[in-house]
């Protein structure tokens, strides 16, 4: 079997109409639905590309992983998706979006270079890269954002589109009424159509990318699709600019007595310029239609790949695997992007297919289940037929949902999800050291807490009564037994054995008792309390005398 | 300046006369103790050789470091001492014992081999190997204990001692009344004297090779001259087998009530055969002389240490570091080993001499502040001139205290030691999974709470009411806002950020609000929001259009 596991990036898991979104219209995903499982309550390890991403790919929580933000360079010698699923005999590729940047310096005193394949890997976050795009070509006063080549522009300047960087110049802007570029960065532009014939734009160049690979790739492979759509710039192409309008955008879910004493990390999130900007309706208005189209154009081009695969019969031996690195708030809550832990952010979709039929019994089901993004890897490595590494792997394999057998004996009954903002200015408008700019969720199905390292309060939700989360619990007396209750359960967690990486529960087993037998010999007064056999080990072997004159006769004076 | 930093394996703090023995002289140990500062409230960071000394070799707490018991390897890419300091010019060089285990799939994963210099430190806890000898060469039925080749081994072959192992059959063996191998294994050989002279026992092998080092090597160098005594076999040359007897050996601190109700962990301590051995009143009296002949030694050797840089005019330029990994309870508590953390066990020895002027002011002082083992490491960084590194460095610099500066601002409150049992039969008696297996003290100075994972009480100590720590107030009511404060420490600190091992403080602030300057504009609505200037950059860039036909014209309708 052969796992595509495809990710879109920033799609929050309302936007699809298999999970209920009103205006959206997705018969592709929702085709993968029908034959696999939808998790409608799966959530990411942190929300945020990088250490999200870095999660999915090691199977690992954030703070195991270390990569805690955006280009905080995942450390070389971090045991990922791709050791796991080679092991097996499975390759992983890439196509497409990572965020991963190498341990240069780890990279450096290990003496390993991008060039070999080992040092590729480690710079890949394991993958074989068969096209990496990160798709954030931005370039500004002070340089480029991401100094990579980039295969998407390589591709747009053969095609002929002009300058520098046509990522930015047509596939991310439109035209403006004076024939000049109108910049997607500027969300006034959103609802322009992006300068590019559809064909040429990122979606659809991937998904001919992705096609190729599986035309060429000898199996089993697990291939990572990793579309940087629907994030950022917003703006599509015609006709999906227009496809959607503002009567389609749903209404925010957002209160004003959200902004009445709000905790203060939260109140930063919704007074910098993001959280400003996507309070107001316009943007909203603007944005939202263009971020429905980029998911229309996905799924478009999904339709695409199962075309693909049931065409060249692949169908049958192909799991796939539809997700998403974490939400986008979309002005909900009075903030935009990601970044803390509101179901729009936090929330992922998540739609599991395997062809096998020991999946047939849940097939078109959902399954409410607790589920992390860690999760998604460790199924990988089950299909590949590897035992998962708990020494290593701190996700679980969610294939006993897919065969119906209910949820496992001792799984998890809480998430966890994780965000350092020591990078922010917020950081340093809240007086904080980057150590203590760091954020912890735990939801247990019903109550969601956020605890906020550097002094603060937390913030509590109860999604039973409020699943909007409108109403901030985390000061009310009255909540605190539950707060202690979510409390307990951070403690129990931040305690984990995360980095006993190199020892396997076999290895364990294994050194049990052995140095007994290996001749250390702890503990023993004398030869009467071991076996005579293993005693006369210790006996007999001499052939010298090499005491001092004398020596021998005190020591016997003396006992 | 040069780093001497000596380690003895096993080394109780109690056992120096500087540190108030009643009957064991060591004027070398006080000589330096007269120089420099003995810390008196240190400890280790998890009370058994191997992750003490990974957390001694990197500066990190034993569960940032993952090698949590003897043989765990420490994982390849690890940050090590020796790392930091070549960073900044000094070399770090081992002579003895290390008890690091390669991590061999990882090194094979990197494609890394130990025949090269980058892979031998990655297989040698990040040093130079000048000569590594973990002196534990046992052998039973069922093979060797240790695989490596005992350089120490091959110098007593050379010298004449005969047999496949005669680190067993003399270093560690003595002869009894049949002229038979009395091994040191059985304790009640420990009043015998080794069969071996003097000079070639194991602690002048290693003192001559740390003066050829000193002779020899080109610095600044840090040498780790690590010995394996006054660690068992518990036997002694003359002539330090018979300078102590039985009648210096102190009351086991111990009482009846201990082995009343005791916490289950404890319980199995107790129960198991090296508690019921070191319970023995005879065994204390064979084992307790030889240990401290084996200290003396130890001081001796020192002597001849001290007298070398002296005399050699090196005294001035070498800085020196007495301690050790753990200590060893030889009865106290019903236990023997360590593992456990009673001070017996978890608190070292830790004497720091700094030569140069600035420490003159506490040459021959005492400080009692709250000290880790990783704050060793953190204080030769900080020797070697450069700044300690907090994103990888948990410890901290010692150097204040040397100074007469008092206790810096913001040191910490409470002491963390960690002990993992995973791999003890004692796991499977308490029917524990090994991630259960796992031991947590807090100290604050006052309070000592240890904290068991797998659903058992913790137990508590006032060590001002109860310095002997015989009183396990785990259980009282009373006592449980002490519980709760201690829980909290813990809790804090489990929570620390300790593996964002990739990203400085410098790096972060380097970061910060640099993405917008790349081209990253995030909520930005239009370009009237940002500077002319920048916004220009945005524009006029384009030279096609690749709109679909009337594409242009339904956009602008629409808007």
């Amino acid at each position: 079997m052969n796992i595509l596991f495809i990710m879109y990036d920033q799609m929050r898991f309302d936007y699809m109409s298999c999970a209920g979104h009103p205006h959206l219209h997705t018969p592709n995903f929702d085709r993968v639905a029908a034959r696999g499982v939808r998790f409608t309550n799966a959530y990411c390890q942190s929300p945020v590309c990088g250490p999200s991403r870095m999660s999915f790919y090691t199977g690992r929580y954030a703070s195991s992983h270390g990569a805690a933000w955006n280009g905080y360079p995942l450390r070389a010698g971090e045991v990922t998706l791709g050791d796991h699923l080679r092991a097996a005999g499975m390759d992983c590729w890439l196509l497409g979006k990572t965020h991963m940047r190498a341990d240069a310096a780890g990279l450096a005193r290990l003496g390993l270079s991008a060039e070999t394949v080992i040092g590729a890997r480690q710079a890949e976050c394991g993958f074989d890269a068969w096209i990496r795009d990160d798709g954030l070509w931005g370039q500004g006063p002070d340089g480029d954002f991401d100094l990579k080549r980039s295969p998407y522009n390589a591709y747009l300047k053969a095609k002929g589109y002009d300058g520098e960087n046509p990522w930015a110049d047509y596939a991310n802007a439109g035209v403006d009424d004076g024939d000049d570029i109108a910049s997607g960065w500027f969300m006034a532009n959103c609802d322009r159509p992006a300068n590019i014939a559809e064909e040429d734009s990122e979606t659809p160049w991937l998904t001919r990318e992705a096609i190729r690979f599986m035309t060429e790739a000898k199996g089993p492979w697990c291939a990572h699709v990793s579309y940087i759509k629907p994030h950022w710039p917003y703006i599509v192409p015609a006709p999906y600019h227009d496809m959607y309008g503002p009567n389609q955008v749903p209404a925010a879910v957002r209160h004003e007595r959200e902004r009445d004493d709000p905790h203060p990390v939260y109140a930063q999130f919704m007074g910098n310029r993001i959280g400003r900007a996507f309070s107001r309706d316009e943007v909203r208005a603007k944005v939202i239609p263009a971020y429905m189209g980029l998911i229309k154009q996905c799924d478009d081009q999904l339709g695409r790949i199962l075309d693909f695969l049931e065409e060249t019969g692949r169908a049958q031996d192909t799991a796939i695997v539809l997700t998403a690195d974490h939400g986008d708030y979309l002005g909900d809550h009075w903030l935009g992007e990601k970044d803390l832990f509101h179901e729009p952010s936090v929330k992922i979709p998540l739609i599991v297919m395997d062809p096998r039929k020991g999946a047939d019994a849940t097939r078109g089901t959902t399954c409410d289940a607790l589920v992390e993004a860690i999760d998604v890897p460790a199924t990988f490595i089950e299909w590949a037929g590897a035992e998962v590494p708990t020494h290593i792997v701190e996700g679980r394999s969610l294939a006993p949902f897919l065969h119906g057998e209910g949820q496992p004996e001792g799984w998890r009954e809480f998430v966890i999800s994780e965000y350092d903002y020591a990078v922010s200015p917020m950081c340093v408008n809240l007086g904080l050291e980057s150590k203590d700019a760091r954020l912890f969720m735990v939801f247990d199905g019903r109550w969601k807490m956020m605890h906020a390292e550097g002094g603060f309060r937390p913030m509590l939700f109860d999604l039973e009564s409020d699943p909007q989360e409108l109403t901030d619990l985390g000061a009310d007396p009255a909540y605190e037994p539950q707060r202690q209750k979510l409390y307990a359960m951070l403690h129990r967690w931040a305690l984990r054995m995360s980095q006993r990486v190199t020892m396997s529960e076999d290895d364990i087993a294994r050194l049990r008792g052995r140095s007994f037998r290996r001749g250390i010999l702890i503990g023993v007064y004398d030869e009467s309390e071991i076996d005579p056999e293993l005693a006369s080990k210790y006996r007999g072997r001499m052939r010298q005398n090499h005491l001092p004159a004398g020596s021998r006769a005190e020591s016997e004076e003396q006992a």
